[in-house]
């Protein structure tokens, strides 16, 4: 049983927070960003100066790699991501990657025996956020093995084409190529050179607070679907259409929102969650009612057949009419939920058991890179506690005890697997 | 009794649809736009072949003038604006424009003896489409007549500096000097030399279509107050934090809304119209609750009382918890109902009845240019039938039938003024 070192830790923290840090406690750090190069060079020159061997490959996801007693033997990979959210904090993504070299300066500057050469990742763009969709690096290395309603979204020529959301004229492909990080596509992740993927995260919930637990043993990601429910009305002038005939769009969707809670509600799931954050109103102007207006609902839960129910709900929800106007509900993407392998989840919660950390099983309602990794390699992850359950938000906090804990989980679970 | 010609009238609306025209069946003419300023040169070709004098003032508002038999008397003018919102119609102020145009060729062209001048009239920038605000040049020639709750939105030197909603470098002071149309401040519409002015639009609602009536006589546009009401959540991942603990600024604000119809509606007035026709989500993603939410909200009537007790009802919505979220409600502008002059009023019926149109008594529920005139001048206006009740979308229709009405009652209720 060893132990990752705390001062370490914090001083990795504080370092990665300084690259893109916004100047009011948190980050705004791109794919690729001169703000993400800055913390691709700082792991680079981290993970060289235990001697490791760094590798990118056509898609700039970093690979550092320390070699283990056997030659022969498939790496044992473990990252996560260097992006972030606009105005997001400092641990989503990056306290995994930090809490991977902690595992491998542990490991190298203890001298601890293993097999397995040990690697620690940095995915490129898991966010998405310049450059749509979210996970789209993990998506395309593990094309070959997603499930058709998956894979499509994740076509290397489409990727290459995706626009940056504040200057459609650039593509992801051009700032792949600019970043100076496109490598050699036979160093992608495959299972013919790698064994299996760890990937310590922050929780982004409530859950391990509120139960008093510092480390979630992660048994799978949640199934969702995500529809956009979309309303059909008629723009008129504000000031000279009578109220009686009047198509109100968004109005409309007010009133389908409300109905839409009530009876999911009425399901009474207490594990379920459902989001609708995104909107479009149309023309948008104070002066005209809205002739169309539709909302995204993003809905997660492990079970298929209670998924099944809120979509039933949802699609019901466009036989009706709402104000006047006309509803369709048209389906965005699904997936299913994603089981670790249970023979990793089993040396995770050995490992927390181990070290006397407090822990608990846990879903990941977030999806994560590991999550498309999973159908190519066995894979499963570790939550750290989170402040207040925030993240993707600047307030988005992990103590420092939590964090070198997970480190710690991660790096007796990883030796436990080097024995396979 | 005159009346004018259905074929001049015809020719006019079709010449002048070409500018702008948006391929189906609407216009796009933002103000001192490319198209706007081919329609204006129409204006003063046709306007120049009858002989009239033209002028522009240095907001490049366009005065042609064909005099009266007495030199003294002053200017009678008619008239609204050339520009659009993006996707209008045919009908919104350029037949105002076209209706003025008609009266002067008619005069000039039978030779109807008439005392005062006649003027013929385009306001720049009504609709504020790019430019904002709507009624911008009204509201800085007739600056020093208004309420002081309504003039501070049109102080000169604000409005030079009014940004291109779609370039955010262009300045409208920019677009002007650019236009060629910039002239001189003496030339304003001023009381000095104006004696009434009149305003000729569309209904853009359907209350004379409804009651089979061809012709509105205006007696006064409606007052109204514009509130935004704003909602305080806290974002959070969509997949990871219970539903219980949520606080969701969109479906605070879809509460709200539905809430807030049922309040007003309770209040069973019938003429009553209220809009929420802005949105603004935060951060609008479909992965996160929204923290933030406001929506505008535009109530119009035209007895004070009336908008007193909705007004209530609007900010007694602050005082309540929704969906966890806290809400703000923060006055944006209001203004009082205008009345037109009762005597020019009473030409208008006049004029319909001598002429067999049939017609009623309509309020204007939308704002125009007559409206801040009235501040400065005696001033009314007359409607024409709208189709279906639409308006600033590209259905928008009046049949010539009565967009010639409308020019031959603004006709005659011009020569009965023109004896004052």
């Amino acid at each position: 049983m060893v132990r990752c070192s705390e001062e370490r830790m914090a001083e990795k923290i504080s370092a990665f927070s300084k690259f893109g840090d916004a100047g009011h406690g948190g980050i705004t750090r791109y794919s690729l960003s001169p703000e993400a190069i800055q913390a691709r060079n700082e792991f680079i020159a981290r993970m060289k100066a235990i001697g490791a061997e760094i590798e990118s490959d056509d898609l700039a996801n970093l690979y550092a790699t320390i070699p283990g007693s056997d030659p022969d033997a498939k790496r044992i990979v473990m990252g996560s991501h260097c992006d972030s959210v606009k105005n997001g904090g400092n641990y989503d993504g990056i306290l995994g990657v930090i809490s991977a070299m902690e595992v491998l300066e542990t490991v190298a500057g203890q001298k601890i025996p293993h097999r397995h050469p040990l690697t620690a990742m940095i995915w490129t763009n898991e966010e998405g956020s310049l450059y749509p969709p979210a996970m789209m690096c993990s998506g395309i290395v593990c094309y070959d093995y997603l499930p058709e309603n998956i894979r499509r979204n994740f076509r290397y020529e489409d990727m290459m084409q995706s626009r940056s959301v504040l200057d459609p004229g650039k593509t992801f492909g051009e700032a792949l190529e600019k970043s100076g990080f496109r490598g050699d596509r036979k160093n992608r992740l495959d299972p013919e050179r790698y064994l299996y993927m760890f990937e310590t995260h922050i929780e982004q919930g409530p859950i391990l607070e509120d139960a008093g637990k510092d480390i979630g043993v992660v048994d799978c990601v949640l199934g969702m679907f995500n529809y956009r429910i979309r309303f059909y009305g008629q723009t008129t002038h504000a000031g000279t259409f009578p109220m009686p005939r009047r198509k109100d769009a968004f109005l409309a969707a007010a009133r389908a929102l409300c109905w839409l809670h009530e009876e999911i509600d009425r399901l009474g799931i207490p594990d379920l969650v459902y989001t609708t954050g995104e909107v479009v109103c149309h023309p948008c102007v104070h002066t005209c009612v809205p002739d169309y207006f539709d909302f995204s609902i993003d809905v997660r839960h492990e079970k298929a057949e209670v998924l099944s129910k809120v979509l039933e709900i949802v699609k019901s929800c466009a036989d009706r009419e709402w104000a006047g106007c006309t509803c369709k509900a048209e389906r965005a993407w699904n997936r299913d939920t994603v089981y670790w392998d249970r023979k990793l989840v089993g040396y995770v919660k050995e490992a927390a058991e181990e070290c006397g950390i407090s822990h608990q099983y846990i879903h990941s309602g977030a999806g994560h890179d590991a999550q498309f990794a999973s159908y190519m390699l066995p894979t499963t992850m570790i939550f750290v506690q989170s402040k207040d359950g925030l993240s993707h938000c600047e307030p988005e906090f992990s103590s420092l005890k939590h964090c070198t804990e997970g480190a710690t989980v991660m790096l007796n679970a990883v030796l436990k697997a080097d024995r396979d």
